[in-house]
């Protein structure tokens, strides 16, 4: 086999798009399944319970899945010259190391070789998980990502104006939250984001506890708050149910269409 | 060009719905923008941890947005002859400034030039808000709005009866929970406000915590209430979701119909 | 004015269904206005904060507006032979007074006169509440009081069964949190009667905070039943629109039959 | 009668699907309730307040339901030979003691004869529920357990996919509340399990209270995954109402082919 035709062949493999049989290619079923072990082990490894006594466990699983990540990314920038999108540039490989696909992809990989302050770097380390969403619109779920992702679209306006409705009501509750109990309570209620705090955890009806009215006022209009407020969340559920309905609809309108009047 | 002229221009690039190009005019833009930056400035103004310091940086910038407001105000009321809903009264000018939307704009300027008591003259400020809601109606998402008030106005009766059902869900679950635990818990359900308190927070599935039933026959009651409490919850959602989806279905019929049998 | 004319005009503005005018009768206008004064009265009267040193005033206010309901009591069943339903009867006065509606009545005027233990007697005279729900059946929202009781009424087994699962999911989600937590926290899962306590409370996703897991075990497994009960409360809200979408499906086509070809 | 008749009757009578009449025989409506009986028998022993002095009661009344319960085991071995889906193997009631159907039963009944550890026992014990369950699709819910079913079924990659999102939401939350309050509070969000913790009990809006950022960036971000958290709820409510609805007219479009152009 000619270098060449093992790059188109590998090429096929790594890129879900171009693999030509349902599905995803075996390749990409051991990456995704990688990509579940060491997101697992990411999660795991800074809690104490599970992690103390075997850190040299999980750094060293790291920095294996990290290493295949590596020969995988080296893969990709190999047999991007085969992809019809990128090899229409001057420098195809260029071009894709400094595509956001690639650098999410080097992003989650770096921490494994080079030591970032705690935290951030298992911060990056998740990136992985958006490959993980690229590999899922394309299995079998690749027909419900559309029909969600349409029944959003299709409403965008509605949906834009009901976060906006939504941030009104935070923000006309929380001052009339402020005004009523900034004097009382005013390590809660003593500023406007404290009371947007309030706001926010009371109208998605959350409510935690570290923060409610307690002075007569402040309950009486607290309670007008949280009333409107569930009225409030049945608007997004009611949008997305009715323009889910009605992309089902349109989706058998133009099937009865296709079938004609001989069905 | 003449004043006249100028102030026919002025009237259009201020009122938005004499704005004869699509969208805002530019004027309204750079309204829209102050207002949200009017709207920063006065909810970080009144947090410690960030104005404390910098007291005298956000007083100017209130300021100087109230002056630009006030430039604003002057130019409306000098426009407003202009406008034929206004031009058909004796006094357009006095009319428009004794109409809600002047006193509005007008007591959002005020407190920027006139100290009130603290808490208060923030929430005049957000007054401001309205003008935003006004603007915001006019744009893009003009048909989404007219989408969403038509669903709830076209079943306003049964919302109204879901609110009243709603009422008189809380008033029988706090007058159960009152009998039930008044004796074991005065503080919390001496009296049926408190009680109405509780049940407010749990119908609406907040639960702050503050107030729960500690007895058998509270907990009891309170666990049979909280499960009919997510059944009511239902009922808004579900409603709305169906307005929504007739009136899409709706508006679908009259382009069917205007169509024509020629389709 | 004979005496059986002048019951006939008093039943007819007692008695909503006999109301020949549309809405409500002046009468019950004003009963309806007293109820509510009743109800705020009761609530208040129950609020120390409130009532402290004027318990004399509501007292009284209560006994004006007892009095007048017993006046009403006594119109109706002074003018309920002339109700058909009743005049049937051999003694359809006292046919009348051992009726639900009538006991209910009644129940709610006693505890102004006699005395009865505290709190009970306050969640008697909220059985007015009854009839105010009565009354609101009749005028105008008694069209969507149809459509949302068919909306249920029409899906009645399905309801039936999603809340047949909900209790199944209580119960294996409380003796799993009971097996899981009985021994790190005795008071709180040490029986199946309180892990069901925390069951409710999670599965209604209330959240009050007095009792959730804190084992890692414990944790795990009511992770899971959290997320699964968000996908619970999802089915009684999407039964309700769907079978509410189609009650107003139902009544367009039955209109649409009625137009017939010719429309 | 002989004892193969009298082996067909009383299989009828054990099985429910075998019944020839409409909803369930008379066995198992006896069944159904010792069932609930034992159920709220076992809830009531594990409490205490309840049963401290009554154990032996508690006790006496699980043994009497138990062997009621064995008795109907050993008829159901014997009577198995007349059920076609087990007669067709070479050894039926070996066959039907392994199934899952069966061992289910039976692990209902040991805890009542065998001493196992104390919580375990009752979960056991409530294996009878999944009996319940599958007389319960028999009845008059069989068709409202079909249509829920199906309204699931129909849509179950969109249900699949959103419960990924969710996952995905539920991870990168968990990992933000990490990186930003780790070191203000290192007991609640010192490691990722702990804040995926938080994470879940955020987004399912139950909000225990146990744990809530404090720091001002912990705040913010809280704040705006609390808001995406209501629209991701949306989801499988929407889902569900949509595919319900479908699921209605699908059925009404069959009903509608089979009356025909004569209807």
């Amino acid at each position: 086999m000619s270098l060449r035709s093992l790059r188109l062949r590998a090429y096929r493999q790594l890129e879900p798009t171009a693999w030509t049989s349902k599905g995803l290619s075996p390749t990409n079923w051991v990456l995704a399944s990688l990509i579940l072990i060491a997101v697992m082990n990411a999660i795991l490894e800074t809690e104490p319970l599970v992690a103390a006594g075997r850190e040299r466990m999980f750094d060293d699983l790291e920095v294996i899945v990290a290493s295949i990540f590596s020969v995988e990314y080296a893969a990709r920038v190999w047999t991007v010259v085969e992809n019809p999108a990128f090899a229409q540039y001057r420098f195809p490989r260029l071009r894709y190391m400094v595509s956001a696909i690639a650098i999410i992809d080097l992003a989650a990989i770096l921490p494994a070789f080079f030591a970032f302050g705690g935290a951030s770097s298992v911060v990056l380390r998740f990136f992985r998980v958006f490959r993980m969403i690229r590999l899922a619109k394309l299995g079998r779920t690749s027909r419900a990502w559309r029909t969600i992702r349409e029944a959003i679209y299709e409403r965008r306006y509605e949906f834009g104006l009901v976060l906006g409705l939504v941030a009104v009501a935070v923000l006309i509750s929380g001052s009339l939250l402020y005004w009523a109990e900034a004097d009382a309570q005013p390590d809660k209620f003593g500023s406007i984001p404290r009371a947007l705090w309030w706001a926010i955890v009371t109208l998605t009806t959350i409510g935690y506890g570290d923060a409610y009215p307690i002075t007569p006022l402040g309950k009486a209009l607290a309670a007008l708050i949280a009333l409107t407020g569930v009225m409030l969340i049945a608007l997004p559920t009611g949008l997305f149910a009715a323009s889910f309905t009605e992309g089902i609809e349109r989706h058998r309108d133009r099937a009865d269409r296709r079938e004609g009047p001989d069905a």
